[in-house]
């Protein structure tokens, strides 16, 4: 935390680069490269100032002309001296940038390091700094809407006041502790388990939330599986109105799982473009099919392609390799190719599809209307794939101030503390002594601090903060 | 230019994006969507200044916590009133501020259309705009140092000078026609042909450093050419340091051209992998292999991977179809794997090589030296490769204040003015009338002044900022 740090904020490319440089050197490290156009140099300019001038890394030598914000500790990110050179987005000329502030002395940030910084001098908590790489990462506004959440402090909030409640627990428990010789017990336990049962309540709604907080984050997973040349990669692209996908008429083209994400309906839905599924001797191709069948387990929606050009054994085949492991899932059976294929046989092919479904899945809500013809390639019936899409997702509305856990490490802290509540109320039931029951108690506190990483280690901190971009 | 502009500066990803807005309006539009977190609004803060505060597209919904920085007319990029905004990097907070910004009455800008502004305002000459597309671009020293000597003036000081010589020559030809009557006309034709010859240097110096200008700003194509399997994208990745090219031991796996810029020893090298050289019957293979011999034509620099598990007779068919089309350009025969092959097989297939290349190219400085063994998998004899290059590249190193011509437009004009000079001199030495050889001037002056945009129209300048990136 004494040094100075430095990294480039902004991806290769575009128009303007951005490096940042945080720490007590910020602004001298700076002034050996940058000098004003006109006035006061670097040091003597007052908080928030944009400065225009030259970057020179050789002696003599223009390097860049750049605009120099500097913002002094303790009103900025970091709550250190921050200084921000808006530069051109030259390869070269942030990599010389960048070389020449290592060699006065500033280090390389690592991933997130500058907003540790931020939770480390108490500009944030720790839920509300993982909330700044949520943020980032948010592209529909659902996603954006839980970041914002969390960021604004809605999560600690809910999160202090279920801590506040254990505390209160904590001390009727010690209450009873303390009273425990003139056996006034059973009143007061009554009155710890209203408590504890309301406690069990938040937090169950708060676990539970994580499917949906997940889903939004990430993108509901949806798998397009088929066999080799059903057209899925066409499918894909019309999915996602652009070519992402190679598309060609070799069998097998699509070797790698290709992912796009779009937002339809404001749902985010993960698309997920698999290998076919044929029986094959390519080794590579071999590798595909399988990660296939592990993508398709992961999926909550599957859409199956079918090619009505292939015969009637192949479709019996492929419906049973494909519709058992679609039992938990929503699943949409697409006849495609209505541009070039005469209605006749798609009818047919439709109607042998709905009986493979009422055959291979077993569940009672399977309905017909969930087989139809589509053209990928010419976009006919997308807009009902996309409706059935939404349809089939159907995610809460996420409103403004809703609590709504997204992150694994939250989930997973709130999910023991959940566990050691269940205990606590066990403890009650059982009328196991107060020391017993309190060690749960401390062990709840304890993960809901973790959270907001009011206890916490370097490790953890660690962990946290390399999923981050480097410059943030 | 009566409206404001905006884009994003910055590309998707990374921690922090910036949104530029520029133009009359720029404050006013930016005040109704930001809120400082504290201290005076936007409107009455002093050119230059960052401001902390909150944006809200939607009433009382916090989008973002962004830094917005004001600067006032004229003492900006554009000579107008700019804003930038730099929010966290999230797709949907970026889009949903520039829909904002558009709803309002900004309008979303043209690729390089801030720049072109700073033209049209007079910031700076049109030779010296390019530059900053140039500069943005430039990924080795020697592209950045041309990119910034243009930017800096000393090509448009350059135009200035010839231009200052065409029009004294002008002066001196009108002096002749005033006094043509009088019969001095031989007297001032040797003093005339004296300044055209002097000025035909300069500019034949200038259009001949387009060849080095164009290799250093978009580096010097080496192709990497030879059979299927030969491991052409593992020597690709070798050379690059990186995992580009997808690498897998099914013959035929690179179907694209893939490129990877490097720069080797301060030289920026283009290299292409191509597919490879096979009889194929698959039709994505078919063009990928029309693709390579128009890729090799285009190179400068030729690298033949040799698989020497390959038999005789297919080496010598790919030597009677490689090397007579590396008839003017330096080439390497690298035979590759020679971590698997014994040494004893390498020497054979070296030593075929050698004879290959003595019977199907016909230069005299053909070296044996120019066929050894490497290991694309291992690294080995790549350092060799790497001096081959640099040494076969052999471009000029250029110094600070050089003038060389990178431009193709600014090429294009040079050399037209160039033919003008040439058509003057063709006039003075066969004693044509001094009106015919007047407006050969005329047209010299009017393709200079194109360089830098002092005669221009709206179709050159939309095709000389639709190269730029948005934002800039």
């Amino acid at each position: 935390m004494n040094d100075t740090i430095c990294a480039l904020a902004t991806p290769q490319g575009g128009a303007i680069s951005v490096v940042r440089i945080s720490g007590v050197k910020a602004i001298e490290y700076t002034s050996k490269i940058f000098t004003p156009r006109k006035g006061l140099p670097l040091a003597e300019r007052k908080s928030h100032t944009a400065v225009f001038g030259d970057v020179c890394v050789t002696p003599g030598e223009l390097l860049d002309e750049v605009l120099v914000t500097v913002m002094r500790a303790p009103y900025t990110y970091t709550g250190e001296d921050v200084v921000e050179i808006s530069c051109h987005a030259s390869p070269y000329i942030t990599q010389q940038i960048l070389l020449t502030l290592f060699n006065l002395g500033a280090r390389q940030a690592e991933p997130g390091e500058f907003t540790m910084r931020a939770f480390l001098n108490g500009k944030m908590d720790l839920s509300r700094a993982e909330a700044v790489a949520d943020l980032i990462a948010s592209s529909s506004k659902a996603s954006h809407r839980l970041a914002m959440n969390q960021l604004k402090g809605d999560f600690s909030n809910e999160l202090a006041a279920l801590r506040n409640k254990l505390l209160k627990l904590t001390t009727l428990m010690e209450l009873e502790l303390d009273f425990s010789e003139e056996d006034v017990t059973f009143a007061d336990r009554s009155e710890l388990m209203q408590l504890c049962d309301e406690i069990d309540g938040v937090m169950t709604h708060l676990t539970d939330s994580f499917a949906v907080g997940n889903a939004v984050k990430n993108g509901v997973p949806v798998a397009i599986v088929g066999e080799t040349n059903a057209g899925k990669s066409t499918l894909l692209n019309a999915l996602l109105r652009e070519e992402r996908a190679i598309v060609s008429d070799i069998c097998g083209t699509t070797r790698d799982t290709i992912e796009g994400l779009m937002t339809i309906g404001g749902t985010s839905f993960r698309f997920i473009d698999t290998a076919g599924l044929r029986e094959t001797s390519d080794i590579v191709e071999q590798m595909g099919i399988e990660r296939t069948i592990e993508q398709l387990k992961k999926s909550s929606i599957a859409l199956w392609l079918v090619d009505p050009t292939d015969n009637t054994a192949n479709i019996e085949e492929l419906a049973r390799r494909i519709l058992p492991l679609c039992e938990e899932k929503k699943i949409a059976i697409l006849v495609n190719k209505s541009d070039i294929i005469e209605s006749e046989t798609i009818a047919k092919v439709i109607d042998q599809c709905a009986k493979m479904a009422a055959k291979y899945t077993d569940r009672a809500e399977w309905s017909s209307n969930d087989v139809w013809a589509i053209s990928a390639r010419q976009g006919t019936n997308i807009a009902r794939l996309e409706e059935f899409l939404v349809r089939s997702a159907s995610l809460p509305a996420i409103s403004q101030g809703d609590v709504v856990v997204t992150n694994v490490r939250h989930y997973e802290a709130l999910t023991r503390a959940l566990n050691e509540i269940k205990e606590v109320k066990h403890g009650l039931e059982l009328c196991l002594s107060g020391d017993l029951v309190s060690e749960h108690l401390r062990a709840a506190i304890h993960n809901l601090s973790e959270i907001v990483g009011e206890v916490t280690n370097d490790e953890v901190l660690g962990n946290i903060f390399a999923n981050f971009c480097i410059g943030k």
